[in-house]
């Protein structure tokens, strides 16, 4: 055995299912090659091994990287000015004319240069992956054409070209209507189909394909009209489902074996049995909840029962949720929605790999699987659940390389 | 003139009360010298001076440091695995079994020797300082005996001595009754008076008297007695009140002039009105109000209407708001309780100030007060209450000094 990492003196949250909470091993050892993980157990079994580099870790926690797997971190310009406004008693009409809404982030987006986006981006990308974060999903929508919403993509995988960060794209094309489209939607949702899609799927931009269903949104028929375009393509499909009411979308998703169906307040006893049966993952997301102060909780003893897996994300955006600390979406996803810290922690590791179709390879400390690993100043793993607005993570190794080396 | 330190190329958030939002000065200078602001105000506008140090911001925004004004930030272990164990469903016997509550708190702060207890806090404040915050009080309150009560505020005052940051320390020894006086809470306060507050007060290690006037903490009556013993000692005293229930707590510490009142969820129309007379500050808790999952809001429009100055704070403690973000409290100030950027923003400056009974010294960026400055990575200073979970702090100078120097 030829490892280029041996990291010992730690214990390990492995975040494999299994009888032992958080999958751990005392005492544990992690020996790492050709950027996966070669070896994992308790130090007293480990083999033999020449080893290049050997660090001990003092005791701490290691955890998989953490996966941030609903974000629409690349946009134009953001939203502050309106929600000073809203707070200063500013009636709709008045953000409305000051350029308030979604509308004035498409409008910035659609303004930016590609390098203004990725500059933007990466700032608040330095931020969640000062906390941990290995891989992150980043969806467009603020494009709404072709040309915009491919700028959107390409600025996202460009993000990811550093190697310190996985970076899985989705096309959401079906977001908003784009005021060019005003009044015409089944125009729109052509131009998706016919247009948008194709083009992206050929430039090989986007890894999925995403879209808003919700009575400000677009209807079921419209989504099914693309996701079947985006099956034809070959492209998995998630959505934004049941946030606001309840559209029957799990089911509609689950039809089209959806990897993922996120936010789902409103989802029904029908929609959970649904994506149970087709697999989806319930994607979680307590920051935009906190911001638009919803009360209506996510069916979370429904999911359990179930056996739908949980992942909770920040779905960073500028107008809904403005965070850019996953760790804190683990004390909202506990505080808000009642998950143990061990489902929390589960939700952006195991699961969340799995809501990106990257379950076979991330998520877990796993021989074979990515090293990309999460190091923490913690006495138990229940702490990243339990501080909010902390930062306890000491160290960050990606595809076996120190991106935060421990002090 | 002799300038020490000049700051150019910036906006100024003064915070000083004014028709301008923010007392806010576009394209400013300030000039600092032996610790103290010596001038502020437009560039154009700047007196000649001989100047040892020129910073150059970036066109960045500067507020007064912010001021984290109640917190319990010195005490032993943390509260993770009750946290985990409620979570999982653990009943009210099963927690107190395995240790929770205060009482847990209390017994590992008892046994914690002083080097443990300000190595834990000086982590936790080296979080908070992270985040701008130049000066913090600290209470006491989980030794509950006048050893561990001095222990705790020797602590806390020994994380000031290096300079970083102002550490203004409050003697809460009436903050929950301790084993040895079960059953017998006035002989507690009978101990309080005659024992603990004298002898911290000798020592020189409280600036205020605190207490908690709750059904499950201090009645009114024993209060009184507190704060008729503070007093006598010449300190100022501050009250937990109005948490949970309305004891008439806010109008009983405006009797004896209290700096402040904290929490404030259950006060009264009568209470607020007390307030406004006695020059008390509000100061409003998000973190246990979210941790809490309280549903009562601070009535905070009354505040308004009486002109009672209201404070934000982490009160940060390991119970009911284990947070190391005063950031956060702004975005929750404004989201919980509707209040606005500006308001959020002087809640951690001006009036946190005004709280510790600083306000002559600290708070606003103002000819004569100490140079103690955050400087943002923002566009706005909405930003400050608009993004959670994220830091936009480039730069921190304490008393003319950097602390952390902008990149
Ligand atoms: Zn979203
Ligand atoms: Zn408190």
């Amino acid at each position: 055995m030829n490892w280029d990492l041996l990291l010992t003196d730690c214990r390990a949250a492995t975040m494999s299912p299994g009888a032992l909470a958080y999958g751990a091993i005392e005492d544990a050892a992690i020996g790492i090659a050709e950027g996966r993980i070669a070896w994992i157990g308790r130090r007293q079994d480990m083999p033999k091994a020449i080893v290049k580099e050997a660090a001990r870790l003092g005791g701490r926690w290691v955890t998989p990287g953490l996966i941030d797997c609903h974000t629409h971190l690349v946009y134009g310009g953001d939203r502050a000015a309106e929600f000073e406004l809203r707070l200063k008693g500013a009636s709709y009409e008045e953000i409305a004319k000051a350029g308030g809404g979604i509308a004035s982030t498409v409008k910035a987006t659609r303004t930016a240069g590609i390098e203004d986006l990725v500059a933007s981006a990466a700032l608040r990308l330095a931020g969640l992956m000062g906390e941990g974060v290995t891989a992150i999903e980043i969806k467009s929508g603020y494009g709404l054409d072709l040309e915009n919403e491919r700028k959107q993509l390409r600025a996202a995988r460009r993000l990811g070209e550093a190697g310190l960060v996985t970076v899985r794209t989705t096309c959401l094309a079906a977001h908003a209507l784009p005021p060019e489209f005003a009044g015409d939607s089944d125009g729109y949702i052509e131009a998706v189909c016919t247009d948008i899609l194709p083009a992206i799927a050929a430039d090989k931009l986007a890894d999925a394909v995403d879209a808003f269903c919700e009575k400000i949104a677009f209807t079921p028929a419209q989504t099914r009209r693309v996701f079947e375009t985006a099956r034809g393509l070959g492209l998995p499909v998630k959505l934004h489902a049941e946030q606001l009411s309840d559209q029957g979308g799990a089911q509609l998703a689950a039809e089209f074996s959806a990897i993922s169906c996120d936010h789902l307040e409103y989802v029904s006893e029908a929609g959970i049995a649904a994506m149970a049966k087709a697999g989806s993952v319930a994607v979680l997301l307590p920051g935009a909840f906190y911001a638009l102060r919803e009360t209506k909780l996510p069916p979370v003893d429904g999911f359990r029962r179930a056996g739908v897996p949980m992942a909770l994300s920040t779905d960073h955006n500028p107008g809904t949720s403005p965070t850019l600390s996953l760790l804190l979406m683990l004390s909202m996803g506990c505080t808000f929605f009642r998950l143990t810290p061990e489902e929390a922690l589960t939700g952006v590791t195991r699961h969340a790999a799995q809501a990106l179709g990257l379950g076979a390879s991330h998520g877990q400390l796993k021989p074979g699987m990515a090293a990309d690993l999460a190091i923490w100043s913690v006495e138990r793993p229940a702490e990243l659940g339990y501080w909010f607005g902390a930062n306890p993570c000491a160290g960050i190794v990606k595809n076996g390389g120190w991106v935060k080396r421990c002090a």
